[in-house]
């Protein structure tokens, strides 16, 4: 009964195959394997971008910020709501890899409007005391498990380009957006705006890689020059290319996301027939934000069940005071693994 | 024939098969994971140091300049060689992580003298407006191959410590300089005054870890947050403990360096008998600096020996003038591998 | 008819006399000098604190930002308003002397109250993933001109220590803040809870000279070094001494502060009279912000008039329309310049 | 008997009277006092460059670090001696400004040659691991009271235009080198190659200004947000143009470098006289760089002779050692202080 990450679950066992399939004889380091000119070809072929710069690292938060290191100056304020990962959960690394840039909150939660977002980069910028425009960053799926429509992301592209900004797609959980929308990886992407995309597949089912995708090369050179000063080269970097490998063969990446949705979609229904809990917001994709009573709280972390409180204490007087809670699915956990949630919760 | 780099090889089994191993039910993420804590316990007693502070990142590049970072403001000079790889190799990363630190050269070439550091600490610091006086780095196995003996290290720990300044040991061959020495991995760095350490897993046999090891734990924290800052703190860490699990176990790490260097002797002795090869510096460990005749060259690239050229072009008129190569032997490549380049030398 | 900013009028004249009076003979540079020595000891005993660090920059973005990274790490949380200079007129400025510190807004205008800082800062820290919390960052007179009390500047404070974090205080209008209370240099800054200050005097009559003073000495070195990685350590530093000392000489600082109180009480008392003005913040230093119709501000600046417009613009077709102004008073402007001013609004 | 710097001396009467002479009225702040036009417009002329970038800010230090880092990225390599102000008496300012950029030492003291120039920029480069190549900076005077040919210049030029890099001269005494070579700043500067100028003020009779001159005027808006990034753009920006004016007006920079320059030659004619004195290098501008026997610099110290011991300790038992002493002369030394100076030499 675990729901507190979609880190938290093994490896998706094809992409251990992969690996170790990858794993024979010798290789150039620093990407220039085999694997990776694979890779590279299918990624330009899932997003009908035959020119885009692609690369891979190891974790989210170091494909955000190097992706806005390269679109922005350290001058510039980036757009983003205050409930994005690049400002809540990366430690400072925006400002730390891009030299100082501002992170510039748009917004009041998860997702941002097009009005909101065209007030917010009128009122920088101007002068040279101000902070300069810079990039916009969205996340999809947001921070609280919704998913921005074609019409909206579309819509916050075109106020960036209405100020000539590039914008950023953190899409650390891209295919479980992709697989709610039903819809082209190049529709959510470049089709509607996007310039650069942190395509996840740590979250969905890798040990733990990332691809960043530029649909202008332009960034190429740069964007290698920083990944190696920052340390985020890999010289035995077939492992990385071959976990990509595993995961867009056969389109499992898209498997496993529609497995985690499921299995949302599933606990979701569960939890919507259990007295007292409230959903903050309709879940769209593989993670659920919702207010239950204390009582029922106590009841499933008694059963070992286990997932993050967002707001409020476990321990307390009121039974019947709601608490919000994070329950995230990974594409592991299973009908089975929900259902045993759902029986704990109805004690 | 691959000689071109300990990083061409493949990862030895017993470390996928620990990765395999740990791709079992949920775990806490970002070093919360039990094989973490094992992999702490054992270094710890590897080490002799059951304070330590100790933590995994999947690049040397990384492990240097976090390390350094640590121990350094941005206004000092860091002492290193010319040829040390965190000056020659790593794109300003240590530049960029110290936020501007300033790598000073000490000595010629791979090694450095207690009085050439001696030399170049003195003149640095002295007021406000020179570089301050920082850490030390050695790299050991050094970047053409050579061991420093204990007495050295201890020398060179011993000037820094005239002036207080920490020590930090490059070790992404910590392995093979061990084996070389026939020493404890206490004695050849903390027993002899080193501070922090990066232990290389990556060279030796892993896919991708090495551990930062900092025998005072008042660094712990900092350390933690930096690395977060960097986006090099894994989520699904297991991964990361998997392998440095595997690489510990059974001595694997010795084995894997013992065969290097093994391979390495039995390259060097056949070299030996080839005529007019000169090394640059006596192999000491898995690593060959040693001018040949282009002629020599020619016929070992055709036969598709796979090293590279360090100084001078394999095209050229002379087929007698000398050529500089490196011949990096890893775990992987066997007595037949090396005789078979070494047939291939003889035509 | 300047309004436009109190950096827009003359240095006082007992200022450039002390600079002239400076330029005799040789002096040692970079602080070293007689009059550094005479400046330390007085800003010492005028703020009681015979310990505190001092030392003398020449803009006050520097000082705030020298203070602010002397204060904190870089994978800080930096609390300030929203209108805070160091958030929206230093070019990003504190982040690229943190070395990429977050700076985290409170409340929504130019004032924070206890309960919106403690809310914002327990929002931060808890775990590596999160910026941690850093200093807090007081601007005293406010971006619109309103000034805290001592009994409020002290709740700041004290929530800050709540959390064992610093506190900051950018008083680039520190000598009108202090003439407005009627208190003394300790009781607004270290009595109340204050650990570092930029005490302006660019603003308040000088040609260019702010001071940043420490109360504890424990900054001093490393903000030396800061200051000089900068380079904002001046050669000829003694120019910067005699401006500081003419402006301490005989309160002159008191006085211009006074003069610029006054001539901005006797604006903010004819605009009063004036129809259809409306101020949004009750006047307590110079600065006055003030709403007036479209009319109105055509009228002044058809006159000559200088200051800014903060909303709505100037042409436009309803004369009845609101539009915010700025209006600055700097010590210089005297009753008569005022009175203009007014006889042109009157038209 | 002050020879220990061209900081220690006073302003030139002719440059305080602009201040004073610019304290007068209202300006718009930040640069766009009319002064600066005036500035502006006399320097385009003077280097013959009419579309020239031209900035003031207030240190030596400053001027080069924010025109490096202009001119590179923070991967690159910036080349310049060792004995490179930027490198030795900046406290890692340069790195601090560039983001990391590395500085590459060439030669061994205070000059480097073309051979030398090209090969440490081919050593760098060539992959991604490496520092790429970065600007050329050269010290005009140097370090070492030497001064740069125009031939030389323009073969350094040439060989950073061989990798098309761009080059820096800090001109610090930039004065005191054009009287020396009796050229024009058009020949010694863009003519010859170079792009980018530190023109110092400072030492040469001036408070505290230095102007940064980019012939290629695309360098300008990204200059000007770095500039206020660091807090070096002065609101009351009219006492650095004045300060600037009053320097170029009637030519009063080259008469003040001419008359250093002449101090320097009666200083050295006369050293020559002593017995022991031997210079280490030839004095070409207004520094001397002598060894003298220990007795002799007793002598002068005990006169009340004020300069540097570069080598050696004033103390010590052998009244014959030779000591190294750096010996600067300022435009306000005069001829009477040199044979003061001379005389107590004399005993």
């Amino acid at each position: 009964m675990f729901f507190a990450s979609d880190n938290g679950g093994p490896t998706h066992p094809q992409i251990l195959e992969a690996v170790t399939k990858a794993n024979e004889g010798y290789r150039s380091g620093y990407g220039a394997d085999a694997e990776m000119d694979r890779v590279r070809a299918m990624i330009r072929e899932l997003f009908e971008a035959p020119e885009a710069a692609v690369y891979l690292v190891a974790t989210g938060t170091v494909a955000n910020s190097l992706a806005l290191a390269t679109l922005c100056q350290p001058w510039d304020a980036i757009f983003c709501t205050p409930l994005a990962h690049i400002e809540e959960d990366e430690g400072n690394a925006p400002e730390f890899y891009t030299g100082g840039a501002k992170l510039t909150l748009v917004g009041e939660g998860d997702k941002m409007t097009p009005e909101q977002l065209r007030a917010a980069i009128a009122a920088k910028g101007g002068s040279v005391h101000n902070p300069q425009r810079g990039p916009v960053s969205i996340t999809q799926v947001t921070e609280r498990g919704r998913v921005y429509s074609l019409t909206e992301i579309e819509a916050l592209c075109g106020v960036a380009k209405e100020f000539d900004l590039p914008v950023h797609l953190d899409g650390a959980r891209f295919a479980n957006a992709l697989v709610a929308l039903g819809c082209t990886p190049a529709e959510m992407t470049w089709k509607a705006g996007v310039d650069a995309v942190s395509f996840g597949g740590t979250k969905n089912g890798c040990m733990g890689v990332e691809a960043v995708i530029f649909f202008d090369p332009k960034h190429a050179w740069e964007f290698e020059l920083r990944r190696k000063r920052a340390g985020h080269l890999f010289s035995k970097h077939r492992y990385l290319s071959a976990q990509m490998l595993g995961y867009l063969t056969g389109d499992l990446w898209l498997q496993t996301a529609q497995q985690a949705n499921a299995n949302c979609d599933r606990l979701a229904a569960g939890m919507r027939e259990l007295p007292g809990v409230e959903f903050i917001a309709e879940p769209q994709a593989n993670i659920i934000f919702a207010k239950m009573p204390r009582a029922l709280h106590k009841r499933l972390y008694d059963a070992g069940a286990y997932y993050y409180l967002i707001e409020g204490e476990l321990e307390g007087d009121d039974p019947d005071e709601l608490l919000l809670g994070r329950f995230v699915c990974d594409w592991s956990i299973g009908a089975e693994g929900v259902d045993q949630f759902l029986s704990a919760a109805k004690g």
